[in-house]
């Protein structure tokens, strides 16, 4: 399997992305065969890598250039990334992912528990086991911890009519910023780095990544109302509210309101409401508004990254640029 | 809540184990109040807390005597554990563990998957905080390695009725032995111990926890017939065969192969005709033979530790006494 596409316009960092996923296959060593095939299946499934890319044009910051290093935390931050997804897709019970059923569609959610967990330990491993200092694995559990912790608070507000822009800006910095967060501090970090110049990274991977996710939600509203189909329905339903929903929800409650509070016994016809009542009161437009700004203040300060001779500043721009600004 | 009864013979170690469910407590901060309760109510549960106490008592062997890092790396394993059980009750689909409900029956899987995770977490951020070096992480990593593998590698196996009894052994050894081990070398190792006589400390770990899953194993065979429940009836309905099974069977294959056959079909009847079988061919007495000899082996290489001032050594031998030479 090759690399995601995108990369080829930027050969260095699509060889080190293919030895990243080939330390990843070389790491997973499960003597339960079929686990061990339906994981490296999900590995090699042609996801985007973001996460590891960052981490590796922000390693190039630095003073210490170690390209096995290098190479190493970012496979932990994929593992990782790849951990939380088999785990996800047992809580939202989800048949397939990127085209491939899931681990827990394949071999049950017992398998997937432990499959996931397997996948959190071999982060650890790798981390442990190439980071020079103890500071890149408490930071790597403090992400954890506000990730699984976002996690958990968002279960506890599903249903939520009175959740705010605010909250939802709370959830999305637990759930998807954080990683893009830690794996531009630990690239800059960990290649030698100040503190306050792996923090400044540290920012510009949280900003990528609100946008990153308000544009996946923003997603959901931009297909084809006849394949309106599990994502939006499923978590409407479940009662997972994201923000252009929240966004027209506050506009026009009263439209909202009595559909929503079937909760999970919401059919097809009412969710095709939803997707109507969502555009109709500006839930998307004021959506790609919000992640505009997200991606600008981002943009605004790759800009001001400095110079240096492999031009990183200019690749992390040109590469947010083109998966902040698709289809929105 | 107070800590289990087993400890009130050895005053100074029931303290640390009180402090170290007291940092437990206080290193579990979740904003979803509900799992919050749930996971401190369990911590609270009055388990034995086994693993932390080795950890303790063989920390006292070495020249670097620091009670707030030992108490923090005896919290970060009681902590694994507590994730591991969270998981397991997922795998098991368990209503209830040390008479409280799960977190899996009380909250749905989804919340216990996380739950769960965020433990996996707190435990690193134990480790990461406290540790003096990345070794132990690094073994902390391979040791969670190895119980997942073995988790995953058991699964592999149920319905196997051509498993040995080193394939048992093996198992075991990850499932449970793993953790012991772990405990009982990080304990000697982060005092400033030798690699080699901490490697002896896990070594004597390992033992423990063989001996300690085949007697739990043992135990399932060992209640009144009219109280045969969960336990028994759940791992063999499973696929999951424990030792006095496999002796049993290996003994008078003919006898146990109908009915194994039927697998999840199993009657409660058969279930009874199971445990029968198990007792008039031998296994809960060959099993108990093997029990011993791993606890012997243990008590053996406990009895040529060092001296110390604080009789260490004299007092994980009775502990390991008591809880190894109980009922069998």
């Amino acid at each position: 399997m090759e690399i995601h596409p995108m990369w080829k316009n930027y050969p260095s960092l699509e060889k080190e992305l293919t030895k990243t996923e080939t330390l990843i296959e070389e790491s997973i060593k499960l003597s339960n065969k079929k686990v061990q095939v339906a994981i490296l299946k999900m590995v090699h499934s042609g996801g985007k890598m973001l996460r590891p890319a960052y981490q590796i044009l922000f390693s190039q910051f630095g003073p210490e250039q170690n390209e096995e290093k290098r190479i190493a935390l970012a496979a932990a931050i994929e593992t990782l990334h790849t951990a939380t997804l088999i785990h996800d897709d047992i809580v939202d019970e989800a048949l397939t992912r990127r085209n491939l059923p899931t681990i827990q569609s394949q071999f049950g959610k017992d398998i997937a528990v432990y499959a996931g967990d397997y996948l959190f330990v071999v982060c650890f491993k790798l981390l442990s086991d190439y980071t020079s200092s103890l500071k890149s694995i408490q930071l790597n559990s403090r992400s954890m911890e506000k990730i699984l912790s976002g996690e958990l608070g968002q279960m506890d507000q599903r249903y939520n009519l009175n959740l705010t822009i605010s909250d939802y800006i709370q959830n999305v910095s637990g759930k998807t910023a954080e990683l893009f967060g830690l794996s531009c501090f630990i690239g800059a970090f960990e290649s030698g780095c100040s503190d306050t110049f792996s923090n400044k990274c540290r920012n510009i991977g949280v900003s990528i990544g609100i946008a990153f996710q308000i544009i996946d939600d923003i997603l959901d509203y931009s297909q084809e109302e006849n394949t309106l189909g599990k994502p939006v329905l499923e978590d409407v339903r479940q009662g997972v509210y994201s923000l252009p929903l929240l966004y027209a929800l506050q506009k026009q409650p009263e439209s909202f309101l009595p559909i929503l509070k079937k909760k999970n016994k919401m059919t097809a016809e009412d969710v095709s409401k939803i997707y109507l009542l969502v555009h109709k009161y500006d839930g998307v437009k004021k959506s790609q508004k919000l992640a505009k700004k997200y991606t600008e203040k981002a943009l605004k300060e790759i800009a001001d990254l400095p110079d240096n001779e492999l031009n990183s500043a200019k690749t992390i721009y040109d590469i947010t640029e083109t998966i902040l600004l698709r289809k929105n």
